[in-house]
């Protein structure tokens, strides 16, 4: 309890110690709580939100309260109104887009994280923050059987970014600094960032942010050929045609597992007609990066040692909360060169014997949360066995769903299952409509029942339905009924088509 | 209990369901007495980290393990190994840098994003953490009087960003596209960025991501006769001489509150010169904004409304936990344009009717945790009244402190104090050091010491001393025992120089 004046007469009274220890155990027991009812539950909650645009508007009021609101009213608003606005992610019953795929260990490390609340942009801001994630990096390098290249160990280094998106950015960055401190930054206008037509979207989006002309991204075609991988020849093809052009090929994007059907671009041959050309190759493993801790999976990274960079999502096939993107290079200094800053405020001791990692000049921002404190907990809450295990749980369980897909001639599946993610669709009946509004008019009438959550994508002109396996929930018999939702609902869109 | 073949003969146990109900409240329970117990005892801690670069490395293993490790073998080894390396942002004894204020509310929000875990790259694929997002940001808005037209009710509105770097690139981003669709992409190296030479150096390293010429960057001089404030007349004298030399003013960022001293530049007149010349104007008011809460402190913004953007970070100084920078913008369409992406798999029909809001297009990444729920929080637990005093009981604690510098002769204040930080410094006697490297001193063997941290910055050639008070745990007896160390540690540093 206390009172302040404002310096216009007015006296005010306040009775908070916003952060006292004693009041924070006993909200926090509550949120636990609440959170453990809300995983118990979860089932019971549509699993896509079924609200319509502005409902939130008309429940919430237009401006923040004067005075304080106890936690007990706010949980409520949370469970009436938040909750059916929110599409359940953590649901057993949710495989759309990718997994975002929770875990107790994940939760427990960002607790811990936010708990402590350091700001990590510097070595000597709070040193563990900084050591753990030089040491978790190198953990998580070895269980990939990475090149020693790409770890401290060996003069290379991993740092933890938010997103893909953000890994793409700073590799983009370092390779164009590097590029134009060369050629000069009256050139950055020459300069071509490469991809295939099933990259994800964050390369073109990179690309224009750092400033490559929008007319220099080449997102080279696909086909159902090369199980829609990008090849090498016509990787090399379009890196001639731009030379011709007098252009300066920069930068490739390869994937392992694209987000449209997890297709894998093949690493080794790409990274050989990269290196002719002195180009930088990132390899975008966000999604099936996890699965290669796997021995039976670590195939597809073979050649990534003439790669210069790799990145991994870490939340969203490997049981750590949004957000984790675990990035490693080759070079450390090439992304150091573009991105550091040295104000004075920020000079230290510790920084100028060059002995540390200073993560503020490896990433886009100054300030940057304790990561590592999740990954650790989850690396060690599991343990490399059961991670795998939990991996191939997964992809055991889209196999399964697979051959439901094959059992029935009404579907059929559209790329063959690599991962954990199955690519099928409805198979429309002679003369009537056509197969890709089928299957929209398929997709909306499941994800409307509220009982599963699955989306969609378009490769070579095909409609397709993605069923992403990999919600830590997820059940062999959520399968099962997942796939009698299937069934039921193409039953019903059959007959009324 | 399950087992699975891995395809090469072999056969695995595993025991974990990594999100069973029971296990997390358990373990969350655990977890949140650890956090209470830590903020309980946090005074017992030397308040920045005393390690050596590389002490970690020597107390963890090379690899991470291959079974799993109990929570609480986990929890000592954060006791004994994580906490000593942690500079302790949350101590009441915090002042450096600028405060990370961590509070129960903000706290709980996050555990509920977190426990959620929700991917709110869309509207769809999750309408509450949008719409809350939307709320919130109107909410806060109206708390600063922010002019209508930024916020959505004004068809303006705001957003979510991880930290102000975003929100400088974003709106750099915003504007070069904007221009370079007017004049042409060829003409990148033309574009001029503007600051003071006491920006933010997030300013010059979003410069250098957004591809504008290393040469165009224009930290324009400020000097103690502004307080450290950007001069109207400096900036249009710059923007003349880049005019004569064929360039293009593009971007200007104006600061409430400068990292090194809380310098103000002044909004209103600057915004009158950048208008004359078509010139995008963010204010960064990342520290110094959440003051403006407070109605004497609002004239700081006054002229805001001829600004294009601005923003604030919660997580310094509104007890929101990291990360949380609020930005607000005039024109979203200016960001959308620029930073929109539209991969077929994302295609939806909320979107496709233009009814909501896709943040996915006002930001750099894809992905986007739901940041809204901690801001929620915050400003419903403590209410406006109370937030407002907790920022003036900074102040006064901050003024305080200056009053105490004042009294003793052997120091001086380097510029006034107008928000909750104190710049000073210890006067060398005569013939002895050179102030600065006295001062240097000094504040090693303050933070030595382990019982107080500040940090420093050079301004107008003088190395000074910042004491921010922020930590929400800041009592006024932390004050004054701060400064008694720092009497202290004048006494030994003055006797031995």
């Amino acid at each position: 309890m206390g009172s302040l004046a404002d310096g216009t007469g007015n006296n005010y009274e306040f009775t908070l110690n916003a952060l006292d220890p004693e009041e924070f155990r006993r909200q926090g027991h509550r949120i636990i709580d609440f959170l453990a009812d809300y995983y118990r539950d979860i089932e019971k909650y549509p699993v896509r939100s079924q609200v319509e645009p502005g409902y939130l508007h008309k429940l919430l009021p237009d401006s923040a309260p004067n005075h304080p609101e106890p936690i007990q009213t706010i949980l409520q608003d949370v469970e009436t109104h938040i909750i059916p606005g929110i599409t359940h992610w953590q649901s057993p019953n949710y495989f759309a887009y990718f997994p975002s795929s929770g875990s107790i260990a994940g939760f427990l490390g960002e607790m811990l994280s936010t708990g402590f609340n350091v700001v990590g942009f510097n070595w000597l801001s709070s040193p563990a923050a900084t050591e753990l994630e030089t040491i978790v990096m190198d953990w998580l390098g070895k269980m990939l059987k990475l090149p020693n290249c790409f770890l401290f160990s060996g003069n290379g280094g991993g740092v933890l970014q938010g997103t893909t998106c953000e890994a793409i950015l700073c590799t983009l960055i370092a390779s164009r600094d590097r590029m134009l401190n060369k050629i000069g930054w009256e050139n950055i206008g020459k300069l071509v960032v490469y991809g295939s037509d099933q990259t994800h979207c964050a390369l073109q989006k990179g690309a224009r942010i750092a400033g490559i002309h929008p007319n220099n991204f080449r997102p080279v075609s696909t086909s159902r050929l090369t199980a829609f991988g990008l090849s090498p020849d016509s990787l090399r093809s379009a890196i001639l045609a731009d030379l011709e052009a007098r252009l300066v090929p920069l930068f490739l994007c390869a994937t392992i597992g694209t987000t449209s059907s997890t297709a894998v671009d093949p690493i080794g041959p790409l990274c050989d007609v990269a290196k002719e050309f002195g180009i930088w190759v990132h390899v975008d493993a966000a999604y099936a990066g996890s699965a290669c801790i796997c021995p039976e999976y670590r195939h597809f990274m073979d050649g990534v040692e003439n790669a210069n960079s790799f990145s991994l999502n870490a939340h969203k096939w490997f049981f750590t909360t949004l957000d984790c993107c675990c990035l490693w290079v080759k070079d450390p200094s090439a992304l150091i060169k573009a991105l550091s800053t040295n104000p004075d405020y920020l000079r230290n001791n510790a920084t100028e014997t060059n002995t540390v990692v200073d993560y503020k000049d490896w990433q886009i921002t100054l300030s940057r949360r304790f990561r590592a404190m999740k990954l650790w907990l989850v690396l060690r809450s599991y343990g490399v066995t059961n991670l795998r295990n939990f991996l191939r749980t997964h992809v055991k369980m889209a196999k399964h769903f697979e051959g439901l897909v094959i059992m029935d001639k009404r579907f059929e599946i559209v790329v063959p299952t690599t991962f954990a993610m199955v690519c099928f669709r409805l198979l429309p009946p002679p003369v009537t409509v056509h197969a890709n509004e089928l299957n929209q008019r398929f997709l909306e009438s499941m994800n409307s029942s509220g009982r599963v959550y699955m989306t969609h994508a378009e490769v070579g002109g095909v409609y397709m339905i993605r069923f992403a396996v990999g919600a830590t929930l997820t059940e062999e018999r959520h399968v099962i009924a997942a796939w009698k939702v299937a069934q039921e609902h193409a039953g019903i869109v059959l007959t009324t088509c």
